[in-house]
């Protein structure tokens, strides 16, 4: 198990009808997407001078999504006095801001590696937002 | 005019039709609303110990609140390349939480100042960011 | 007062010997030079393409200064079982962060009025950081 | 190779001589090590009602070890115009956080497993912290 996975299981109190391991995935994947982003934003910083033009609006996303995804992280960390709205709405702009934040760095995939990972990341956190959605029903 | 105001006017591109004064307003409040969320969360910590279990889900809405905030100010002191949607899903989000954490910190407000101030910051970011949406378009 | 400043009246326990002014200053200073960073980062990446590539450092300078802020308020917003040794070991890390990010920021800002403001909110908030750290002994 | 090794392989600039392990290693240390204090602050907010008091401790250094980590896992993910003394600086009073944190985790973790999880996980942040140190010489 992971350690996301134990923290999990370490909790208290009743953490309700929620699958686990789809609530792990998410945590993981907004984790991951978050560092992605962050990453991605700096190295798009660091392209040669005429690249960078070229990159205003991947690092605006990117920069966007990783406050995004941070946010996402702790708020499903918490289980203490569960609010099923406020979680699906967070869900909910979480998975809106990945799939434009995906859509730019696909734009630019083919030429710089960091823009493919993070774009890849970004798809996966969204569609674990998506699934937990469900989940949560 | 305040320092938000003033890093508004320095920006160097088109700012596009929103109005100045409400985007300003709304960066301010997000500002206020998470500090006083960190706060009020911690003073709820060091309340006397019988009082503690009443504060737990005033406890959570502030910490979430906070990050929420925290989130929001960055969003919105960005302005490159921006995307009407995002920052509309993410105000309305933004506006829900702040109004679900006004909605139990005023359930305390009479037992401690700490929970009444907060639930006034919240209350003025939750109107803010309503402004802001209406002002968006 | 300041809301911070009643947010720090309202705290239910004992704040020690702590000058309140002193501790609410910095927790304004630190308030205002992370949305002054993040502003003036995003300002820096709408400059016209050929100034982009000049203003690298001081986009990361930004970008850190304003994480370690956030950081920042978040702890000095936290009384509950104060640990002096803590709190002076961050506050240290960011007068240090703050003074090295003002110097870059100042290095441009003659040709740009976000960083002219950007390096006197972060010349405050070293300063605030340094009051305090000597306030707290 | 981890994502967050694959980003630092993606960079196109020039790292430097730091060992790209030490820094993913230390990365993805900081962000196990802030999802574990998140999720150990709401887990001890879960606990009895006689437990909570005993746990003011363990919760706000949680919470002040969450927001280190994360601000440490978005500097460490930046390469631009990299500044060894900063780094340093913040390496340090970020292990110095850690060890407070497992310090404290480590007085229950008889008692509660998420204490015990996240002992672990800042032991292991202070020690990746320190040797990031070490490999930058």
């Amino acid at each position: 198990m992971t350690q996301v996975g134990e923290m999990l299981r370490s909790y208290p109190a009743d953490l309700g009808r929620v699958d686990r391991d789809v609530l792990a995935r998410c945590i993981e994947e907004c984790l991951s997407c978050a560092q992605a982003c962050t990453a991605c934003a700096d190295a798009c910083m660091s392209e040669a001078d005429e690249e960078m033009p070229m990159l205003r609006k991947c690092m605006r996303s990117c920069m966007d999504c990783a406050d995004v995804c941070d946010m996402m992280v702790r708020m499903l960390s918490r289980h203490t006095e569960y609010d099923a709205n406020i979680t699906r709405a967070m869900l909910d702009a979480c998975a809106t801001m990945c799939r434009s934040c995906a859509d730019e760095c696909e734009r630019h995939a083919q030429r710089h590696a960091h823009c493919r990972i993070c774009a890849e990341a970004c798809r996966r956190c969204e569609q674990a937002c998506k699934d937990l959605m469900r989940a949560l029903g």
